[in-house]
């Protein structure tokens, strides 16, 4: 082969760029990652990807966190084929909506009920929606710098998006219980709900979990003003706790928002809430085309069955925990400075003195090069199909890439 | 079996009412037909539908229009267990993605690029954003009563919403130019865009197709002010036109809207739009999960190729027509006054005298009872699945139920 010849991904970013807005848009879009990472995937197989040039990788990105149980899990697949045999689209739900609702309310415990759509986005949307229609109030707080969907009332780039779109927000500081009350006073009598991502997962940053203190003042806060708590479990969701992530901190939401990982990557939201909000949320109108589409609830079922049986957080924790302390120990043999933030099921790993990332994009690539997919900015994931042999060859991996990055 | 015995559907409806608020929300909640159609359903084949309790109907709602090929379609089917066998949600897009963009921008003429989401409501949503950030205005018209998708700007029920939520919105009436231009002169120099729907295809109401001289003004004012003339294809898109639903009225708009029928069921949408708007569409920040998922897009280029092949729109405007001819003459001889309106291919069948829509439920629901499926308010929809034969045994249950309601 010519050493200049295209790679298929080169190829499909050329085709892409003329057909689509900037050759990709959004979360996927491959242009913050070193150049060398690939835009375009043929296939996936347990916690394994292969990109359009053929290449392999040891995933820690997980479809950026919906696949849980491992690409094409045989059960979820089964569960999948099962209804495909029936439909998915009908004229109404299946009886797999009520079987699915039941489960969530079951498992989960402030879930008194469930709805579900197709995105993060519509779940945290239904949730501002229903607490404004449960209180007849307005205000919502939010974490500063917190990503809790991509339309205008959240999306991270303002381009688009008028001042009323975010007229009623007002923000407080992950964690600060401060500005969390000072924010609080703002809205006054007009404070509809406090919306709260299960830790802080922002771009770039270190992770932090929620402090015990923060989260018992956020409930608090919500009981003496009547506005609803609301979790944002759309990307933590069932990798720290299958009841919800701030089910071990002893703090139950009145609403909680959730997607990702519940299909193992098929296509579906839910929220879930107590009976306080549920009058209202019979009475506003939210729903879409395929929102009561069999398929993913199928699936869904399937995933939750395995996560329960296997105990897929703690199995996450123990292989996530695994990568952690193994690529602290190479970073300190390496004499590189990392640090390594949020729950071990979702990693983040930034590098000391690097604030343009171009330490951690180094050590990327080359863990890449070797056959490891990470990500230099964004938290990561684990699934429930890596196996603790499946760390050990990402760490071997990692190991050279330090090395590579120690040599300069 | 007792006459009191509770049905599956009974039976589902109890165990839904304690775990999903109100028992069903949004626009595949039962509480609006008559009391004797069923809320939940089994399975899909070609144009029949079976709900839980046994009962087989020839579908005149399609899923609320995504099934387009017939439910189970062995082609779309045969696709997407292809691209089950590689992966669906990856870290990034497959090649799929390339793939339909070039097939739409190849049929569609006004498109030189598309993008993918999940609802009607995010391609609506997206074209609003888009407009605004094309133009850097805000202001944008749509006519009263249009249904645009459920989020709080264009939710039909305001419960839960702000007045912040639709401070630039502008109302115009549909194919009434006068207050249309009334509207953009509103606007003034912060019109960012216009986004109206395919057809007049309101709630309960008799459809109206746009009036040529009222899609001519359209563009025009578009083309004066610079606006985005944005067309909500979401519902009508591959009915009535492959190319979009205005390509026969020789008016081409900046951006459209798709979703429903795009890929016969799999959960998918776009938005297509042309060289003007493509800096915008890569600059703003819009993305879900799923968005980027190859088996939906996978079935939407198998959709395509058989609507292209078969002649889709075409095929389903003369069923439509045969349909509509039929129950027009049965209407006639029962000396039953009914009004027949939209596209052939989304027929709406309201009853004169009916302001309650009494007579259109007691017909739907005679209807019912023999095998057929329709709706009393809704528009409905055709698919390329029925057959001549099985417009033929509908009209054969119409006639019956049209002698229903005239004997009283």
């Amino acid at each position: 082969m010519n050493a200049v010849a295209e790679t298929p991904d080169q190829h499909l970013r050329a085709r892409a760029r003329r057909v689509i807005p900037g050759g990709m848009y959004g979360h996927m879009r491959s242009e913050g990652l070193p150049a060398s990472y690939p835009q375009f995937f043929e296939r996936g197989e347990g916690c394994y990807l292969w990109d359009v040039n053929g290449r392999r990788y040891i995933d820690f990105m997980c479809s950026w966190g919906p696949v849980i149980v491992g690409h094409r899990h045989p059960e979820v697949t089964e569960a999948v084929q099962r209804q495909m045999l029936l439909g998915d689209c009908l004229n109404g739900p299946s009886p797999r909506m009520v079987e699915l609702a039941e489960r969530l309310v079951d498992l989960i415990p402030h879930a008194d009920w469930a709805m579900f759509s197709k995105n993060g986005t519509d779940a945290t949307t239904t949730c501002i929606t229903l607490a404004r229609a449960a209180t007849g109030r307005r205000k919502i707080l939010i974490a500063r710098g917190a990503y809790h969907g991509a339309i205008p009332w959240c999306t991270p780039n303002t381009l688009g998006v008028t001042a009323e779109d975010r007229a009623h927000l007002l923000y407080f500081g992950f964690n600060d219980i401060e500005s969390l009350e000072i924010a609080a006073e703002q809205a006054g009598d007009d404070l509809a709900g406090i919306m709260v991502s299960a830790f802080r997962h922002d771009y770039g940053l270190d992770q932090h979990l929620p402090t015990p203190a923060f989260a018992k003042r956020l409930r608090e806060l919500c009981d003496a003003t009547g506005a609803a708590l609301i979790l944002d479990d759309v990307r933590a969701g069932f990798r720290m706790n299958l009841r919800g992530s701030w089910d071990s901190l002893g703090v139950q939401p009145d609403l909680s928002a959730w997607s990702k990982a519940i299909a193992n990557g098929y296509a579906l939201a839910a929220v879930t809430g107590n009976d306080r909000f549920r009058d209202a949320a019979a009475r506003i109108f939210v729903t879409g085309s395929f929102w009561c589409s069999a398929v993913s609830m199928a699936a869904a079922l399937a995933t939750l069955d395995v996560l329960v049986r296997e105990n897929g957080p703690d199995r996450m924790h123990a292989t996530g925990m695994r990568l952690r302390d193994g690529i602290a120990a190479q970073a300190q043999a390496a004499g590189i400075g990392v640090r390594q933030s949020g729950p071990p099921q979702m990693p983040t790993l930034l590098f000391d003195d690097d604030a343009d990332f171009a330490k951690g994009e180094s050590f990327c690539a080359e863990a890449l090069k070797r056959g490891v997919y990470l990500h230099p900015r964004h938290n990561m994931f684990l699934s429930t199909a890596h196996t603790e042999a499946d760390i050990d060859a990402a760490l071997s991996a990692t190991r050279d890439a330090f090395a590579a990055l120690a040599a300069g």
